[in-house]
């Protein structure tokens, strides 16, 4: 393509832009003033602190430059994912050389003033973080845990024609489980209507003290590697800058052309098939352009060039004369005018408007994002006439209202559903009836639900599904996670790192909401029937508590209908994590849809169906979250019926665990007056959780009842067993409940002996059938919440 | 080879023992009784809930049955990576083959009796799980989370000349993150002095519902891959068993060959750098063996086969004739004696003695462990002359004692520290002055520690580091972790998966006990100077202390002393997982070694010097665990002790959290006349906590007290800032510490507004300083504890 082909002149301006970047990425790790060193540099013109990375940045910044050259060349729609977000400094100066940093934060203005604030900013006080942060204008991807540029790359590219987002993968960072596997994610990619993905692997060769893998195998060995994962790599390594940009000019060039290509030969061929997509192998000095060695040590070119590369410039003169000379280096009265603003002719380098990769729209997804399309859940409803009289399978049911969320926002292409291939296993399958799983490999005539173009993502990797969902949120769109409730903690890390981004991100009012993170957790802990103990973790809501309160919400439906309130309401928030843990397996369904609203409203309440109070105080409260709990608990409510009719029962279900904590602390959390009505302040309190015990305990300590709160849940104890047993065996179960409550009860302690000897005597029958007959006794797969009991009418 | 060279009459008897072992597979899925169909099959021989996975298993046997013949033929010593572990029928199917089974299990006997039993314990309430679990003979991997095979594998190959360790990685596995990324594996890999590693990749073609990536690329991409990854593979493939057994056993012969010749060539020259080494790709079909199909839908070669292949076998006429006819095409008429052993030519296909693989010691590390020679820690003591009089940076004098444990155990090369690219940066570089890194690629003359048979395992991956120590540490070696804090929250699945581990195979009495796993969390949420935010993670620990009490501990040493009394145990310790949380930057010093030991001891502790208490009740608890938050509340103990002379403290310091916990839960645990006495019954605690205050709440809920303790910890506020303004932002400061115990002491209502005021304008003023100077106030950082408060003498 002639018109796009650099000439000499043409890189010799860029070479220009790039050293300015370069001097600004400097200037922030170093400088509290004295900007453009129209002095000479004293130590009071540098930080105390010096602190940052500078080892990545050039790197960053020369693909930068070179990105801002072939958008206005091609008129590009580009965004920049910065793998290494530690190089922060590089993001920033790019976007403020392009103008978005001072529109945004108009406070940094393009001149001297603009650029001493600028510089003293960075990892200051009241300033700004030291990484590609939520702070950072064309950032989606803070790259503080490294991993997950990819995904966040191909997340930000599915259903986005038009875009390209060119990914930057640090060595380090290609190291990391995550990484390696998302190099797959090509195999998700549909060039006739996804957008495309350019990653630009950079060997800088180091990380914080060693060498990388990458960077020490040789360039056929990475090129199998790459080829293997089904790219093209094109390598573009050397260390003379002139010569450097010729080749990478010349290799963006022939990558967009090929890109443009594989998406026309893909547009007018849909059945073409996955493209061999090409890619950028970029080997530069860690440090490029930085000091060759300080103190006789080897600084660029190596790892000592990974963070500041000359220390204590405060106290050292030499070091302080070091660092002088490299900042003259770039020639900054050269590039600069006399205001300090970027030369007119350096600036017209840049992109324009919403071309500019800090400005596009993309890297600020909420300015994007529509509004979902979502059918009447109360259609899915389970006609219920009264408590327990019917079953149902509660994901199977939200599988029906998921399949219509598909359909209805099927033109406008702003749903997916991601799933480890757990989809079908957590019954969510009639989605296949509105759409296929994406699948870009070959299709086999006995394969089922396959096509280039579904809207459902499974792969064998948590970790893809959530970078995928991350980077999809991150730039306008809507998803679900489906997951094994226990191999999400394979995800824990990269949940804190989303949540970190929307804590800050909330707070900035130019960045738009985004669409929450939704996640189901299903085939959980209570019934892991094939697998057994190593499937059994109900941990991951307790990393969950831990973060703010803006943020997080955790749901527990215990029925069909509950849980399409609950996933519905979550469907329609924004800038949240919703977790909602439900069961797949067939259970009693408790509350008809106006019942389920209702209870979903409030996120708890009491079930006057099922209590046996009147008007007054009760003698005990069952409480209970959970589907599995809610089962005993109810059953155990029925025991003690029958046992002790004269017992006032009161039993609460909560949906909603964060209506437990101090009002304070959560805004979903209930008064100390709401929850001392439900709980009471002084009856005992029996509660069956679905997770481990705990986590009833933190919110409650400080109620005043808390005392009389006997929590039950998983006790880390498990086996490939029968549904029943496993909640004998963490003392769960219907007949442990009956007991304690029993026990719990100052009024029965006449009573109690008795009736835990019958219970006991239950137990044991029940071990002995079970290990006779391998399955759960009639009386235990058969129990149904008594008619009789009915419904208070 | 001419001696290992298969002839037809050899496959042949080897093709039974397969059929043998899928028979056996089968049984355990499907049968109660009538174990070798003796008599007709019928509904009430069949279990009622039938569970397992058969789709892996007929390949996991066909693996198995040739690695027989391989160790036999060559005397190998191998162990058997299940990376499918959810195959268990096979392995269990296997080890009753070979004999160990029984071995360990006598009730399992070789016979009609012992089949029975042994089918009807799998997935059957009070039998054995239906994973490669603990309670599996030869079995060091479970498998229930995919994704380590691979890392476990080449953890026991490490420092094992001898062995080797064949791992077979499912198709479904290898599209995990963690599996990606551990082929680089063989960059840590020594041939001169580790053993080796055979990954045999298994192509079954499908996962629970879907085709696998890996499958559905052509060989041509795989090889590709493969051999970017640095391995060789040959390929395996069809489904004709004849053919097949020819294709393996010729394969096999080859690897081991080119095992054999790189190990000797590297034994002869151990500069020979990286070799290629070669693997194996086996492609067969999905529950081959199985039935081709059923209800007119595809099985065999298909996703339907990955769990139950035939269901509603006790109630389908039709279906129990599949399983039947299905069963009956194995011939165990041919393969079983009439007592229902094994035919005996057959049994002689197996190893012998502890060559069998359910026997092989190093899958049962426990027996194979040596103890570590530790040196003397306290002569890496700080000497002390009074609490705060020095200052310290507690890892890296930690650093000085790892490099001699290091070098202790060189010669016996029983130990490895294992970290993610930052043992420097957490200040544990002294271990360099006994070892290197471990590097197998090229070394370049600028080099720093990089060697090929260093003893420090250093990646840019969490998942390789803890895979690699857990296979370590499984075959009877010892190791340390050392991670950022935030970023252990990668492994927290692993950590799960292994506690689980742990769990089980401690309570099995021929399982002997294996060395801890030691994590050292350093660079923690206090001081992520350099990075933020996103660095700043404290919640691992409330993970970890979901988990067994007689597995977890949970430490935070305030200083370098404690620290190094801390590590010192926790090497000695096994079947544990120690989690120590350590700061890495210059801190005051509190403890002399003897202090520190008597600290320790107790791991929870009044520290008299620095009390007020006289021999009365305080008037205020001030309790602290970890660095931080221990400085921060002896400063603030030091204001309060200026501003109100009279005031009774008590400062009561945290080493071992579990001791927060009702002895009833932990062993550590305290009762509650210990905890009354040192948190007293009525009076105000201000708990400063290193992490989530939570995690004071949550084992403290129930003492008399509690009402009373106050926790601060992380309050998930940060970014790049000053270490003071950090503790400022989550309210864990000196000033806020001692404001609220000022406010707490009922009897000091008077003077808590004056203090109050006094304490908030030091912070209006701080937090001018800093966005002035960049740094903290110097009354800050030159804070020390008064050298007027003394030590009690």
């Amino acid at each position: 393509m002639d018109a796009s082909s650099p000439d000499k002149t043409d890189l010799t301006a860029l070479d220009q832009y790039w050293q300015a970047a370069n001097y600004l990425s400097v200037g922030q790790i170093y400088l509290l003033d004295n900007p453009l060193l129209r002095e000479p540099l004293q130590p009071e013109h540098i930080k105390p602190r010096l602190l940052g990375h500078w080892g990545t940045t050039p790197g960053l910044n020369f693909i930068y430059a070179h990105l801002n050259r072939v958008i206005r060349a091609r008129d590009l729609d580009m965004i920049y994912i910065c793998g290494p977000g530690h190089g922060g400094p590089g993001m920033v100066a790019n976007t403020y050389l392009e103008g978005t940093y001072s529109e945004i934060y108009p406070d940094i203005t393009r001149d001297k003033d603009g650029l001493r604030k600028l510089f003293r900013q960075f990892s200051f006080p009241g300033g700004i973080p030291s990484h590609a942060a939520p702070e950072t204008p064309g950032s989606i991807h803070e790259g503080g845990e490294l991993g997950y540029s990819l995904l966040h790359a191909y997340g930000a590219a599915f259903d986005n024609p038009n875009l390209i987002v060119a990914c930057v993968i640090g060595d380090g960072e290609a190291e990391t489980g995550p990484l390696a596997a998302s190099w797959h994610s090509n195999k998700f990619l549909n060039p006739a209507h996804d957008g495309a993905v350019l990653p630009i692997l950079h060997l800088n060769g180091y990380k914080i003290a060693n060498p990388t893998i990458l960077a020490r195998m040789r360039d056929e060995e990475i090129s199998l590697l790459l080829k293997g994962y089904g790219f093209d790599p094109l390598f573009v390594e050397g260390r003379d800058p002139s010569d450097m940009h010729q080749k990478m000019a010349r290799a963006l060039d022939e990558v967009l052309d090929r890109i443009g290509d594989t998406q026309t030969r893909a547009r007018n061929n849909p059945s073409a098939g996955r493209p061999r997509w090409p890619m950028i192998v970029l080997r530069t000095p860690k440090g490029w352009t930085g000091p060759k060695e300080v103190d006789g040590k080897k600084v660029e070119g190596f790892w000592r060039a990974h963070q500041v590369p000359i220390e204590g410039v405060r106290t050292d003169h030499a070091h302080l004369e070091i660092l002088e000379k490299w900042m003259r280096s770039y020639r900054p009265e050269a590039l600069f005018d006399d205001a300090g603003c970027l030369r007119t002719d350096l600036q017209a380098l840049a992109p324009t408007g919403l071309r500019r990769m800090g400005a596009n729209p993309h890297a600020n997804g909420g300015t994007l994002k529509r509004k979902l399309t979502l059918p009447d859940y109360r259609s899915y409803a389970v006609d219920l006439r009264s408590p327990g009289s019917q079953f149902g399978e509660a994901t199977r049911i939200m599988g029906g209202y998921l399949r219509d969320v598909i359909w209805l926002n099927a033109a406008n292409k702003t749903f997916r559903l991601m799933g480890p291939d757990e989809t079908a296993s957590n019954r969510l399958d009639a989605v296949f009836e509105a759409t296929d799983r994406v699948w870009l490999e070959e299709i086999e005539p006995f394969d089922v639900g396959l096509a280039p173009d579904g809207r459902v993502m499974e792969v064998l990797s948590e970790h893809l599904c959530q970078g995928w969902l991350e980077g999809y949120l991150l730039t306008g769109r809507h998803g679900l996670f489906n997951c094994y409730e226990a191999f999400v903690h394979i995800v824990d890390s990269m949940f804190n790192q989303h949540a970190k981004w929307l804590a800050v991100s909330r707070r900035l009012p130019w960045r738009r909401p985004i669409a929450s993170l939704n996640y189901l957790l299903s085939s959980h802990v209570w019934r892991q029937d094939h697998n057994g103990f190593t499937h059994q973790v109900p941990g991951f809501v307790d990393l969950v508590a831990n973060k703010d309160s803006d943020i997080v919400r955790i749901y527990f439906p215990p029925d069909a209908n509950t849980l399409l309130c609950v996933a519905d309401h979550c469907l329609r928030t924004y800038d949240r994590i919703n977790v909602i843990v439900a069961g797949k397996q067939s259970s009693p369904q408790w509350l008809s849809m106006q019942e389920a609203e209702a209870h979903c409203k409030d996120g708890i309440g009491i079930w006057q169906w099922a209590t046996t109070e009147g008007t007054d105080e009760p003698d005990l409260v069952m409480a209970c979250a959970g589907d599995i709990p809610t089962l005993e608990t109810l059953a155990a409510v029925s025991l003690l019926r029958e046992a002790l009719p004269d017992l006032k029962i009161r039993v609460v279900n909560v949906i909603d665990l964060m209506t437990l904590q101090p009002r304070e602390q959560h805004p979903h959390g209930l008064s100390d007056k709401e929850f001392d009505r439900l709980f009471t302040r002084d009856r005992p309190v029996i509660f069956a959780y679905h997770g481990y015990p705990y986590m009833i305990h933190r919110p409650t300590y400080n109620r005043a009842n808390h005392e009389n709160i006997h929590a039950r849940g998983y006790r880390e104890k498990g086996t490939t067993t029968t549904p029943f047993e496993m909640v004998v065996m963490n003392e769960l179960d219907r007949f442990h409940l009956a007991i304690e409550a029993v026990e719990r009860v100052p009024g029965l302690k006449a009573k109690a002996t008795a009736i835990r000897q019958l219970y006991e005597g239950k137990l044991t029958e029940h071990h002995r059938y079970i290990r006779e007959h391998g399955e759960d006794m009639p009386e235990i797969l058969n129990w149904r919440w008594p008619r009789s009991f009915g419904r208070d009418e």
